[in-house]
């Protein structure tokens, strides 16, 4: 937008700045916010500005939340001896989506990554101990994600919470549904062998 | 983002109306939001407002501008007898970058296009016809896209000048530099043979 005006190079400037979004993209963004109403622009301005304003993380379970505690830790519904363990908060939605599990969450914020300089005080593995030393918890579920990072944060999270007593188990890794045994990897395969259960 | 908070919810509702946008990509772009320093959202957000606030089209040409006349229709330096046509505000610059155009520009704001009820009178047509009239134009390239609409759009706009007794020149239609004449398509071969020129 070398020959534009301004202001319009100066938002394609922002917009190259998001992830995926290049240059061609941030140009079609933008003719595409000019020919949009100003109240429309204002609108996304304001959701922009505001998610920042409202979204904090929960103090329990580090999940976002825009109150604190966070709806899952405040609702009396739901299984208080169980605390599922993600990576990223948005990793919450992706188990809140199938509707079926009852426990709580505890976000990691992050997986142990000791080439990028994660180590445990980078995570919050302390407030985790901390939940299940109080009591009342009787299993932990890692679900961190099936790859190497996740896989020795979970064997990390197993061995530091041993001492507690707590059940820790791991979600399955097995051939995806819908998926083809044919152009499965050798690892997943191998997991799912391993995995196998009783019909 | 059902199970998120909600002003994050209304972000991904907001980001999901830009053009090429999914749901995906606009929960990817929020959690980015999310993660970046509230400074850098300010910007990003009045970069967007501003876009709107500032650029407006330019009174002689049509082009987007932030102040009327636009720059180029300012400058002394371009050719007042040379008018480039385009279809919109963004081809002005595809044809700037190229360093080379030294004449002024109009743009039709679209093309003919009955189907969608665009008729002449949705054109910037008559304002075109006025600025050749007033004399001092001696040529005017048509460079509308090298399309059915384009085409009619650039036959209509010759024999509406007709009478004003300008040179009507249209831009050349054929193979594109490094394309393969194994690969072009009959129309575009047909008008590279019809188009050619003496070496």
């Amino acid at each position: 937008m070398k020959h534009g005006p301004e202001s319009l190079s100066r938002l394609v400037d922002e917009l190259i700045k998001l992830p995926g979004v290049g240059r061609k993209t941030a140009e079609r963004l933008a003719f595409y916010v000019l020919k949009s109403s100003r109240e429309q622009v204002a609108t996304l301005a304001t959701a922009l500005t505001e998610v920042k304003e409202k979204v904090k993380l929960c103090s329990e379970c580090h999940s976002m939340t825009e109150t604190d505690p966070c709806a899952i830790c405040r609702d009396p519904g739901r299984d208080k001896s169980l605390i599922c363990v993600v990576e990223e908060p948005h990793d919450v939605y992706a188990i809140e989506r199938i509707n079926e599990y009852r426990g709580r969450y505890h976000v990691l914020m992050g997986v142990l990554s000791p080439l990028d300089g994660i180590g445990p005080d980078e995570l919050t593995i302390d407030e985790l101990v901390k939940r299940v030393s109080v009591g009342g918890v009787e299993e932990v579920i890692v679900a961190t994600n099936p790859n190497v990072e996740g896989e020795s944060t979970a064997m990390y999270l197993s061995k530091t919470l041993g001492d507690t007593g707590v059940t820790v188990t791991r979600i399955a890794r097995g051939l995806p549904m819908g998926g083809d045994l044919e152009y499965a990897d050798e690892v997943t395969l191998s997991k799912a062998l391993g995995g196998r259960i009783r019909m």
